[in-house]
């Protein structure tokens, strides 16, 4: 399964158009083209609809919303629906603010979204309209212990069935859901969490692969999640003497673009319940 | 003094609003993540309020100024100011374009501001309306020599005195003082001017440290311009072959990220009037 | 003529306006740097033509074009225009929408520009109206074979004839001509299409040679587009083991940062028709 979705990645190198925050954008660019895919960035209402067209997939972030660019995700969303793209969204610190929560919910009901990622704030707040919402990382009191892990399956399936999108909720477990399925990932590291974008980049990373594969969305998810953790694991254990955040983000790149498939199946730590 | 101020960074870990520019912002998020804090950037005149709300200081930069953020700069400054919330400014290139001057000028005078952060063209300009401003680099005429340091002082001293906020004066000697006391500070290196954003990371830092020491903004600033000349020096000495520029951006986010409270006094090269 | 070209960077350290988009914006202030040069941003309509005033030179890149700049960009071309600075142009993406393809027609029209660099795509559309464009990068079917070089210079020459602008045209091989002479360039690797920004890299250092050298603006170009094809030859060679595109990035702004006048006139590699 692995290996096929990494392969399809790389073979069909599906162009992702990116509608996202002005901090990350350039590691997700950079992370696409790592992967084996391409970036496109577009974010004018006036151009959106013919970028998305010639697109393969759709990644939508909400990190720095401005009202200049609501209308732009709307439009393109309703675009990658008519063609059938897969539109990935990732709801960046929905929660924060009015604007934020009301423009992610706004997205979730009017595009038919492929997959929603974020972190388990995030994904709470969108799917119940509660949660402690702590910025942009996740509350403290959501971290998902073991105790709680059935019951984020629960509402992660639950979320999926309720909009028909994959979930992925990431943290130190990682969970990515269909209505009826959830891999149970365990790659990563908690060192991860020193780098801004790790999150965008995996987002865009789920594009790029459930664009290469769109009739297995929930593979494909899990796919990218299991990557990019193994990739975090990799450029971790490479990490020497003076070595701290900078060369760790350079070094998660890095292991994506030398990734194998080889690699990945023999990395990937993950169960199916 | 320094190892509680870099201590309470790390326990605290203040989470910071981010106004600012796009050319840095990737950087400014990755300083802050690697000192201990926790970055959020949001510029939405829509948002601003809530999210300031949320956090512990407030950072404004006008590197890249447009008349869409300059609103979010004002209401985000105003609601940091009713809470109580430390507010750092940044400003970038005051003196290039009535713009930016109009704006800094009027951040200065509607917002008060726990700290000003530029090089000395900037701080004179902002001071007094006048100075050889020259693109967002430091007036050739405006280096501060020795002879120079007395009058900078002053200068520096008699602006905290009027706006009540710490003035930070980086340049090849850095200057940190309130109306009374002053930080003149002799960490970082040459080599520092060769890539972008270390005057922007800085400011950030800046925020970082004053969110977590709020009721010692002098030293909080200095501590951080110490902590930010310091990281510039282990990577400078870090530099091996073919290093560049490239590099060097790389090891001075990795020095922060590595910094301990026994290195950064063990380093530290000030001297107080 | 390379070593006079690039010692004017170097000793006149040209400040390079940049009007660009938010992708690969921190890479171009950092390779603006690493020459010699010295960078400088600013996209609103509100300053732009002041902030021009000052610079020696103006970069315009239109990848992530907003309808919020493109007045900005007209505005800064003309005032540049009236200043007789050098404007260079990167027509990122032309073809993919209306939006980019009638401003980048417009910009070509309404400003004198002194050099024009895209990739085979890119030109032709913009020259002819016509050209497979996919997405940001090259279309297949325009990839410059040996066969097609001819028809390509020929392109190049006419379009520059009909323009005034040195045009450079980027790939595997690089043509850089003016209506009468033309620069092919065998510079490079395949690897610097695993990174985001070379290209817009490119133009910015294009500029800054430009600028540096404004009575020579076929060389100046040729001497950039040398000067980033041998860095990437050289950030190449420089990989090892776990050593992938983040490195690669990484070293490639090292290798512009290092370079000398020496090292370039010896790793040149390139004829003149």
């Amino acid at each position: 399964m692995l290996e096929t979705m990494f392969n399809n990645v790389k073979e069909r190198s599906p162009l992702v158009h990116n509608i996202t925050n002005y901090v990350t954008v350039n590691d997700c660019a950079n992370i696409l083209l790592a992967c084996g895919a391409s970036p496109i960035m577009a974010d004018d209402a006036a151009e959106v609809a013919e970028i998305t067209a010639i697109c393969d997939g759709l990644s939508i972030n909400i990190g720095t919303l401005s009202r200049r660019t609501t209308d732009s995700m709307l439009i393109a969303g309703a675009k990658s629906n008519e063609m059938n793209h897969p539109v990935v969204l990732d709801p960046v610190g929905v929660g924060v603010s009015k604007l934020r929560t009301d423009t992610a919910l706004k997205l979730v009901h009017d595009i038919r979204l492929s997959a929603i990622r974020g972190n388990i704030s995030e994904i709470k707040m969108l799917a119940s309209g509660s949660g402690s919402v702590n910025g942009v990382d996740a509350g403290k009191t959501d971290f998902v212990t073991n105790d709680k892990l059935d019951a984020v399956i629960s509402l992660a399936k639950a979320f999926s069935d309720s909009t028909g999108a994959i979930i992925a909720i990431t943290g130190e477990t990682d969970i990515v859901a269909s209505s009826e399925k959830a891999y149970i990932i365990k790659n990563g590291c908690s060192y991860m969490t020193n780098v801004t974008g790790t999150g965008c980049m995996l987002s865009a990373l789920t594009c790029a692969f459930i664009s290469a594969n769109p009739d297995n969305p929930l593979e494909a998810t899990a796919a990218a999640v299991i990557e990019m953790g193994l990739a975090g694991e990799i450029a971790k254990q490479r990490m020497r003497d003076l070595d701290g955040s900078g060369s760790f983000r350079t070094y998660l790149i890095d292991a994506v673009s030398n990734m194998t498939a080889e690699e990945l199946v023999k990395g990937a730590k993950y169960e199916v319940r």
